[in-house]
């Protein structure tokens, strides 16, 4: 595990935009799995103006490793968010986006084989431990790309992810499991904030358990943590 | 995983040492750790002339993945199998082997580290799952190179390996656990024979858990399984 | 440059075997360029065996490096001798073998970049230090896959490659350059025999000129040269 | 050849400095090879506030590629360059930073294989074609880490660069040669502005000739061209 800590998430944004173009800038087709959510909206915010027109980069290929379906709408909650995030405000070319969605997970992993693997998958950490849709009690480290049941308790919490119209969440949500996740040739997994610093001290420090899905990227021989000092708090003492 | 199954035991472990001798050709250092037991005796026989008196295999260094001391001996049972077995008939120099032993095995991850990490790891499996010196029951998926205390269940199973004198038997022996093992670039898993059939089925295509300790080289984005017909033949009916 | 120096023809020739085929059981695509003539004979006579009927090699893609068209004839002269010596004996399936020919050079560095570049490319030397197609006074280090027209003296040694029949020459044959050469990620190039000891020392360790083509090998990152003890008979004193 | 061609001087340093910390935040020993000169200034005025104060960078190690010794100073050109540069600004640890000087050019290349090799070098390029030392009428394609007299023409070059007072200027200068540099992993070569248009045609897309050493790049497996609209004036009409 390579552990990067910065000061801050401006900072922290930096250092994992800086990681993602060095691996951009690659000869021959580069296959990089990328993150929706909150922890990475500074990041793009500095890598739009890096992307944004550069014919140079047409051989990097982008992938979404999970997906919440919404009803009535053609995208998900994931691809809609890294449309809105990325895709559109850095004018990725159609055919340099891979959409994984409800219709085509169960080729997903083939797929990616195919294609020559993942380079590289950029991923968050829940409070929960929970990493692409990888939550505590759903898949198991060695499933591949599943199909997760949405319960009760999971419909209340996919509501404001839809939008907030119940009738909107769907049955069922697709995520990377843990085995394919563990496929790619590196993981870097970023996290800020306070409210992160007990799991990731459980994840990258405590014992590797499917009750803390994310603690299996222990286990990759090229994992890349970046943290910002908020996160980082409760392994710094464990450091020295 | 790279699946590679073989007619027989001759051939499968003529593909094993292939492997190892393509990896050894390659420029610069090389840390291959690679295993004693019954497993790779095919593969040293095909391995000693092609290694012996070759000065421009001086890069390539060898070390053990775990180590049973015996009371009153300087060399441990796994290091006197490879000496027996590969070090000793293909003259392989001493400064290219590097001894993980009762005294030194907390230091293993960090100086595999500093050599510049391993680049691959040969490694068979027991009729019960384990790796390594990686039993049901002993370490953990997040263990680093551990020391495991030997039970009287254990210490019945050793009496043979230390030649049949009981009081020779140590109070614990060391291992790579999984995560040390995982940080390899690439494993390679072989095995041969009707007994491994039904082990190899659950290890490779079965979910990935403690009680199984070897499932977890299902996670690693670089495993090859070599294997010959007898002990490929549970998995057979699943490839097509 | 890695200098493999084996004691005969029959251990050069099994080393050669062993490299490629450590590269052949990687995981994902793996593209070779082989040689024709007389040096790779014993190699291919080691990897027929090893590689007939292997299902598992199915990510395994060849490609010729030049090509000497026979007028009145489907294949050129590499291609009829690769398929004698090696894809027809090995079985190797037609959707695995990339030819280059007389009707498309002009597309063969585009079309590699697209498969993902060359892993490995074996080559052999001729006495002039040629590799390849590219003769002293044919190609420059700076081309890329070419037609070089075949002048009269040329016209004499290539009617015994087409068999005799001096109708049968062409007015040019293909081959791929040395700037398309060192594009591969790996280079090897083997020799055996005292007639090749003068030229493997020029080529090797002097200096790097046109006039000895394959002296542009010793530019490379990832060189290894595979040589008999009678073809390395002139670098030996080098060596100490 | 990957070619990034960027607006401006600003974003050519930008896409320079995110290549440089792409490689830096890898797992184990990284070696760099960086360059002096007046094209880094931007970079380094980038890197240094992502590299200072960084303990997660300490396994990054910096190596100078020529140097020209000052009479009666410590410090060479090109070492006092980088120091003022980008070492002390960024206090890079003296323990990271490897000197190639006139007292141990001959161990240069022996001294980088041992220490894994360079994994990328990053240099600029003069109006002449050269590239670290290896001017025109210098060193030829084959060598190594050199030393190069100083002739009359060179000395009153060479004055300016050692302040001024021609008594302080050496009777020669060393350099990685042609072939120390083309080992490098990866090749990076970056320029900017209408007076450098000329040369990068030259180098890049004419003939690989000694008489324009830097043309030798266009034959490594993995090298990056980074050019302002200005340096690329002259070839974005070949491009199409």
């Amino acid at each position: 595990m390579k552990l990067i800590i910065e000061k801050d998430y401006q900072s922290m944004s930096r250092v994992a935009a800086n990681l993602l173009l060095g691996k951009m800038y690659n000869q021959g087709r580069v296959n990089l799995a990328i993150t929706a959510g909150a922890t990475p909206k500074g990041m793009y915010d500095i890598l739009i103006p890096e992307v944004k027109g550069r014919d140079y980069l047409s051989n990097v290929h982008f992938y979404n490793f999970d997906e919440i379906p919404i009803r009535g709408s053609k995208l998900g909650v994931t691809m809609q968010h890294l449309t809105d995030l990325f895709f559109e405000p850095a004018a990725v070319p159609k055919e340099n986006i891979h959409e994984l969605n409800e219709t085509n997970w169960q080729e997903q992993d083939q797929r990616l084989a195919e294609a020559g693997g993942l380079d590289l998958i950029l991923m968050g950490i829940g409070a929960d431990g929970h990493f692409c849709g990888n939550l505590p009690g759903t898949t198991h480290f060695g499933d591949g790309t599943s199909r997760v049941d949405v319960d009760e308790k999971m419909r209340n919490l996919l509501t404001g992810e839809v939008g907030g119209d119940k009738t909107k969440v769907p049955d069922f949500y697709v995520t990377m499991g843990p085995r394919s996740v563990m496929q790619a040739r590196q993981l870097v997994l970023f996290a800020n904030g306070a409210k992160k610093a007990a799991i990731i001290k459980q994840a990258f420090f405590g014992p590797v358990t499917e009750t803390v899905p994310s603690s299996v990227m222990q286990l990759h021989p090229n994992l890349t943590v970046i943290l910002d000092e908020e996160a980082a708090a409760e392994i710094l003492p464990l450091l020295d």
